[in-house]
């Protein structure tokens, strides 16, 4: 139940006498219903703009639902989910002129059923709204991150203490997506692992291809408890040459200093040419954002693009991850930061010193 | 490309311009663009009722969407996405009045932005059409799922060869999703494992409790090149009773000989109601489908239920998964069966006698 209160009070300011989210899919992951209830199942979630939210779950699902802290309804059997729905908004008391909705993940079918049930409504986007609440941690937000990060870098440790024994990308992707799993954690992206010439790429797929020589990068995110995580390290296989280390130190250099620049109410857009300008002749190759919020979402606010509006906000969370991609190889460094009242904390980590491994 | 030419003539019938399907979000799997294209990443698949079908896809991705055989297009950069499906649409000579979407899957904010590009179009739902197609197999695909439930039958194999070192269902689950990760498979639905009397219920979800004495529902499917498997085996860990030994067997007798009441032709109502009467006083205690088709998506055509209006197709690949669930234990059988012309043919092959793991 995360700021449900200034969620409601954006409804009342808009008039919007409900928000709701549908999930009918079970390989879907609710980011709203997650966000504001903690279940991320199937079923509906219901915000009126004042009475208590409620979820609609079945009855396999209600004892977990029920963690939420919300009320929990179940429809009988045979009974439709949108009638459901209109029923227990009405027995609430609850209007339905002005539905609130987030455009980006509500359906046309979904959409069709709610105009069923509720003949009058207009449907009002919200979509961006949860953005601008998600950005600023709660304390319990803050913990399940921090927790997070450490089951992340355990098995990111216990990965490269096995590295050895890989011998596709496939199988160091499947590893560490194991470990995960065995912690009972889910993924927070589909993890990367480029070796050699796919180094080069900022989002190679990873396929049953051999581990090469040369630098690998892994990018790698787990979910605990709702939350993503996100960290890379590029380690290197075989002997580097001597200019390689060098760009890797200096690629590390970058992204230590720019964590230093990071203060309370700094633009986001500054951090960013921070680092375009001391990558100097090398700036060109980096060919991406310097990072981004997360949090139930892998991508949230704030942004750190050179175009960005955001500024740095307290107890937001949020990745860096400056880059370089060469043609025949490319190298990423990133961690996850916690900002808060009065200081900057990483809280990925694994080392960051260049690990070198026979090959 | 499966079944474009069919398709395109359902466009032509209901006298629609262009489908289109739209994929924004790299962690969903986007089914129609899989099935009607192969390539299963972000981007945006247009089918013309009378043209070349062609992908657009980011430039990272265009060497991969090019396997589909189909046209590929990339936009150049700072172009928006709709705004380039409207020069190409217009390019290729293909009007845009009338536009089928899948409205299971198309958001409002898509159809917000095709509106904008496409004013004065309708769009038709197109949503149950590609169901129907889906129903009978190609030889392709036929090939494929065998080999998906070759890659899955030795995952599982492996599985209860290693068993005795699980401690709890994360670890199962963990172990199952591994292997198949190691072979580049994906998953078709999270696995379950349900020991003890968490067995009971027939979707448990898994989660990080010790395995317990007693019937243990293992439910596992791998996705691979983009379809589906879905296996369930029963195991017994420590000593069966015999009142148990018995229920299992009945249960498994049920389950063989429903298999050889499949006929082309037949209704699959009558293939349920087969099983409902051999379950005898047991019957109350199955609460689900007998079955339900699968290929890119987990649940097809046909469906396998009392009230099913569907008959046993040529090529059509289904379930067979009675259960029983008591109060303090179920058991669940399922095998994917292969209807063709002039036989039926059990995909998967992993033992079914009982397996009694010491514990």
């Amino acid at each position: 139940m995360v700021r449900i209160n200034e969620f409601q009070g954006i409804l009342k300011k808009k008039r919007i006498d409900f928000f709701i989210s549908v999930n009918i899919d079970f390989a879907i992951f609710d980011y709203d219903m997650a966000y504001f209830s903690g279940y991320n199942g199937v079923g509906a979630l219901i915000i009126p703009k004042n009475k208590r939210p409620f979820l609609i779950v079945s009855k396999m699902e209600v004892k977990k639902a029920r963690e939420s802290g919300l009320r929990v309804y179940s429809p009988p059997k045979r009974k439709r989910l949108f009638e459901f729905i209109r029923e227990k908004v009405k027995q609430n008391n609850i209007r339905g002129k002005k539905i609130g909705v987030n455009k980006e993940e509500f359906t046309l079918l979904l959409r069709d059923y709610l105009k069923k049930n509720f003949k009058k409504a207009r449907l009002v986007d919200l979509r961006k709204e949860p953005y601008g609440l998600r950005e600023q941690k709660t304390k319990e937000e803050i913990k399940i991150i921090k927790k997070g990060c450490r089951i992340s870098d355990d098995i990111l440790r216990k990965c490269f203490k096995n590295f050895k024994k890989f011998k596709t990308e496939a199988e160091v992707k499947a590893f560490l997506e194991y470990e995960a799993k065995k912690k009972n954690c889910g993924m927070a992206f589909p993890t990367i692992v480029a070796s050699g010439v796919n180094s080069s790429k900022a989002h190679h797929n990873t396929e049953d291809t051999k581990l090469k020589k040369g630098f690998c990068v892994i990018d790698f995110g787990i979910r605990y408890r709702n939350y993503c995580t996100d960290t890379t390290r590029t380690i290197y296989l075989g002997k580097p040459s001597k200019k390689e280390v060098e760009i890797y130190n200096f690629l590390l250099s970058i992204q230590r200093n720019v964590i230093k620049e990071i203060k309370l109410g700094k633009k986001c857009s500054e951090l960013f040419i921070y680092v375009k300008k001391g990558l100097g002749e090398y700036s060109r190759y980096f060919t991406h954002g310097l990072g981004h919020g997360f949090g139930v979402k892998i991508h949230e606010f704030p942004d750190l693009t050179e175009k960005s509006k955001h500024k740095v906000k307290e107890n937001s969370i949020f990745t860096i991850e400056p880059g370089i991609y060469l043609k025949n190889f490319g190298i990423r460094i990133e961690d996850d930061v916690l900002v808060t009242k009065d200081k900057v904390e990483i809280l990925t980590k694994v080392g960051k010193v260049l690990k070198i491994f026979d090959f």
